[in-house]
């Protein structure tokens, strides 16, 4: 067999194995491919210890059948999120077994050494730990804001981002040996809500926080366009009664804090327990800003199911329903649309960032 | 080797031989397919008489290459489009040699039974010349605007549309005994400009008339979503001065006809010619607009490089560069964008619809 084939049914049936556990004869008629390759290649799995064999108690008649699954200690890694804020950080083992989740405010100041140490701190917390256990770190990634050059492992922008424009990839890399990719934050929330619901289908995931991005799968593969971004939703041009802004000039964490203080309330969850009209019109106008982004998604990708992580979580049901009816008003025909809150806790990103560095690892070393 | 992947490498080495003739080593190497595989499934092309060898004359010292070419005469289709006001059909062989471009009017009334008159009297004479050479057609596409569903091969949208809800592949299937396919006339110009320019890359191709609509390639293949359409970049929501419109009612073929002819000039090439400052000022607020539009498809696709088509065409390089500078203006970061206007000619959207029926019909025929 070729071996650019071969590479690709080793990575079909692996990612197949990490979804659940399965046996020889399912891995073979669920993707298609014939007794002999998948025994060829589930044998050098289980060389190369990635895989492991478990009996299943039989059911009914018969021999027990075997079920393969990841081992569970073949490999540790890290998800690493970057907010302008703080930073969060997911330890799994490859059977995405959590192990820490921890989040460290960043510096004050926000200056790169500053936020460097933190990383830093973040990372060598979960170094510390794998080494009593006697096991080391094999990958991370890091999700961080805005375009990143994914080849290089370079945060592009937001420009004024401590980590931007430095070989953060690369950095790392030296500093730990691990294997380090750098990923954009929306991109691996989706990449955390897909394989923590175990979805497989098409869907659009909105990070709504200081800045609004979304990350798209794709027939449960992520969607990554050409230029280090694709689903920027937060940069969709909104009229705000004034003048043309983007949308998350009117509809981020950080505008939306400041208009519900400027209404007198200490929070959002205040804000939306008080049921005054003032919020309610608010709210609406949030949501019709953010259905004039959706509907551009919607209507530009063909794909009508949307989960919202995030701060707008907070909003409640109301504001769901409300931007559902919104989105339909304009919908370019009627059919189903599916609009719903991300049901993943926290950490999603820094989960999502932890399982891509865990599928890019496992995928390496099998076809290596 | 396995039935499915054997099926997917014959459409690869099919669509490479259909891009230009190229000898088997070629094949081999480009693909990353070993030579056994590569003759094997050529050797059955050839069979089924769907590729035909050519001798080149030897380069230097050496025996003579061989060369694989599409059998001119294995099939003949049809690419059919359907505006509001005409159809366009162009009859093509599989070397893509057009033997027929035609366009029909339609009826004024622009009733269900004349509509499919026109069309059965534009397959007709495709019909009859193919007679007259001793062929038949083997397959035909049908371009039409809006959401369509591609698997019933029905015009979803728009409703008021004549050859809307109706099964019109079927109908047509019936009628002619051919394979038919329905799709979006903005996907089908996407098809045509790729095979037209030899291009493989991704791009967005923007079809501009009394609808706006585009086509999206990605690396090479049509992204079709999952509602019937996607890139409908006609919806997106703009601001207007007054409300939120579509961008189409404010871009479209007859909003910018019936203005340049407000301001007193016969026709959009008189208003052009006039240099009125008036006019300068209009395809201004028209490029304003749809700036916006592009905006929202490149940062959601992450895809910069856009091909317009249809009647935008002829508001000239000048608007060409505006709206360039209109989209770098608001660009998420500077990265190189790439407008241009389609270099094909007319026709360029039935020309596409015919080689997707080629595409399909051949595909078929070897993995049959």
């Amino acid at each position: 067999m070729l071996r650019s084939i071969r590479k690709d049914n080793t990575s079909k049936i692996l990612k197949r194995i990490m979804k659940s556990p399965v046996s020889r004869v399912e891995i073979a008629e669920e993707l298609g491919l014939t007794k002999t390759t998948v025994g060829e290649i589930v044998r050098i799995l289980l060389e190369k210890g990635i895989v492991t064999e478990e009996k299943d108690s039989p059911r009914g008649v018969g021999r027990p059948t075997i079920s393969l699954k990841i081992t569970p200690d073949c490999a540790h890694v890290l998800g690493l999120e970057v907010t302008r804020d703080e930073i969060a950080i997911c330890l799994m083992n490859a059977s995405m077994s959590i192990l820490i989740y921890e989040t460290y405010p960043l510096p004050f100041q926000r200056d790169r050494e500053g936020t460097l140490k933190i990383v830093y701190r973040g990372i060598d917390r979960a170094k510390n730990m794998l080494e009593k256990l006697g096991r080391k770190l094999s990958a991370l990634t890091v999700a961080a804001p805005g375009p990143v050059d994914v080849e290089k492992g370079i945060i592009i922008n937001p420009r004024n981002f401590p980590l931007s424009q430095i070989p953060l990839a690369d950095l790392l890399k030296d500093k730990y040996g691990a294997e380090v990719w750098v990923e954009n934050d929306a991109d691996m929330g989706a990449v955390g809500e897909k394989w923590y619901t175990g979805r497989d289908d098409s869907f659009v995931w909105i990070l709504t926080g200081k800045g609004i991005g979304s990350g798209i799968i794709i027939n449960g593969e992520l969607y990554r366009g050409e230029n280090g971004y694709a689903g920027e939703i937060g940069y969709t041009r909104v009229f705000d009664g004034e003048r043309y802004v983007f949308l998350e000039d009117v509809c981020g964490e950080d505008t939306v804090l400041k208009h519900v203080r400027s209404m007198g309330f200490e929070s959002l969850a205040e804000a939306i327990e008080s049921e005054d009209d003032r919020v309610r019109e608010y709210l609406d106008s949030i949501a019709e800003f953010f259905s004039t982004g959706l509907l551009n998604l919607i209507h530009l990708f063909g794909i009508s199911k949307v989960v919202i992580g995030g701060f707008f979580k907070e909003f409640g049901n109301d504001f769901l329903k409300n931007l559902k009816m919104k989105v339909e008003r304009y919908l370019l025909y009627k059919h189903e649309v599916d609009i719903s809150f991300s049901a993943v806790q926290e950490p999603v990103i820094a989960f999502g960032a932890a399982v891509h560095a865990l599928e890019n690892y496992l995928e390496r070393v099998a076809t290596s």
